[in-house]
């Protein structure tokens, strides 16, 4: 297990062209590659608008998808870890909003699946229903890589502070958010869920965005950002397309929850969260 | 019930002198109730510098202490709800972080005792350890009151979100958190806990620190703040000492909590936190 490695956000302008979607992502992870990344990450729905309409008619299933056999292809050939974001993934009748995880050689070594549904309604500012379309997943993501252990989760599934503490307690060291938030709860809540889940668990998040694009039905936040153990903020995209970088120090995890040692300190004679 | 009521946060400047401080204490009380404030929050270790040594030399049993008979006298006159911050507590031969809810008959209507000890080490920046003279209390503190349900934690408490969500799905819509943190941790993870852990259960946190006193060994960070259920702060302190106020209106939390269905948008159906 590498002690450091460097991280790479690609916070991509999506657009209404799965074809354009695919080759930005391309794009961009070759240039995160020059730059010696060790694993890139894609945004939330990164070769699809974000739209209920979209998810139907840009979903692929697994074995025959499009989209994850191009960023296999890249991966290979660049020799870098990939978390490839979020797309609409078919499987029989169902459609999830799914995270494709890719090894340096290019195999798909896990995947998650989002599993809290995002439904909104706030009068004349949003309104969402993710249960209108998907389905939610029902596996907590803890991926054993040769980097450190990561925690993959999608968006929504960040407001839940018992999911980020699970992943922890199987040892995550990094948890990883292709997350779109919107033009009402970016502002208002992205920066501190990130950083809260980072203080709270002791571990690095990075969290990656679509680029805004005013043009789309549903505009994203960006604002892409790396917290690391201490709820620091080490890299914050704005909100235009570019690819952001953070080094990871495993050495940090250890030492944060050695001088403030929060995960043995929890009361676990009083209260119990458990995966059922 | 109430629907609204206005809350009065005392950033008071606590001394090594018991007496001035349980003085100054009611002199704020004073203050606060004027402004019609429902009800009043002291900090943590309002009548004792926080100090190991001192929580030793201060400490008094809840039948006989001086400090809890003249907040009681004073909120029966004034008609008032006291969260009376935390006191070192003598029970048998154990210490405790405890903190009294006073009724406005000043009828002691609950308390809670410091579940999670703080105990931080980082060199060259701070070194406390509550466990060398701290017992820890057991239970999880939600107090039914006119004015709504409220949870009281203390300080290091905020930091477990585990306790915080268990407050809320007891029925907690104010969450009470009489907190010193210093100034290592104050800059670096208070606003963030606060703020967090109202977005996260959608409801309103208070909470009071000391002012800042340079004197004593252990310095306070101040910036006593309430955030309400969508996570904006609704006042805050800044380092000297002041009352607060904020008003609290419950129907932004029933609100909220329909706009962004968190609390039943939990997967209990993969995960469960469950008081034991």
């Amino acid at each position: 297990m590498k002690n450091q490695f460097k991280l790479a956000l690609c916070q991509m302008k999506v657009i209404d062209n799965k074809d354009s979607n695919i080759k930005n992502a391309l794009d961009m992870i070759k240039t995160a590659a020059l730059t010696k990344s060790d694993l890139v990450i894609l945004p939330e729905m990164f070769n699809c608008p974000y739209d209920n309409d979209k998810f139907t008619e840009y979903a692929e299933e697994k074995k025959n998808s499009k989209t994850l056999k191009s960023i296999s292809k890249a991966v290979k050939d660049l020799n870098i870890y990939i978390i490839a974001g979020s797309i609409p993934e078919l499987d029989g009748d169902k459609l999830y909003n799914s995270s494709f995880i890719f090894n340096r050689n290019g195999d798909i070594i896990g995947s998650h699946r989002k599993m809290h549904l995002f439904d909104i309604d706030i009068p004349e500012k949003i309104r969402f229903k993710e249960s209108e379309t998907l389905s939610a997943g029902n596996q907590i993501t803890v991926i054993d890589t040769e980097l450190c252990k990561i925690g993959v989760a999608i968006c929504y599934d960040i407001r839940f502070p018992e999911l980020s503490r699970l992943m922890a307690l199987k040892g995550a060291e990094l948890i990883v958010i292709p997350g779109a938030f919107n033009m009402t709860t970016g502002p208002a809540h992205w920066e501190t869920l990130i950083r809260g889940r980072a203080i709270d668990n002791q571990l690095y998040v990075a969290a990656v965005s679509p680029a805004r694009n005013e043009k789309l039905s549903y505009v994203a936040y960006g604002n892409s950002m790396v917290a690391d153990p201490w709820g620091k903020v080490l890299a914050r995209a704005g909100e235009k397309e570019e690819v952001i970088y953070a080094d990871i120090n495993l050495s940090r995890v250890k030492e944060i929850r050695e001088e403030l040692p929060l995960l043995n300190g929890r009361r676990e004679d009083i209260y119990s969260l458990i995966k059922k």
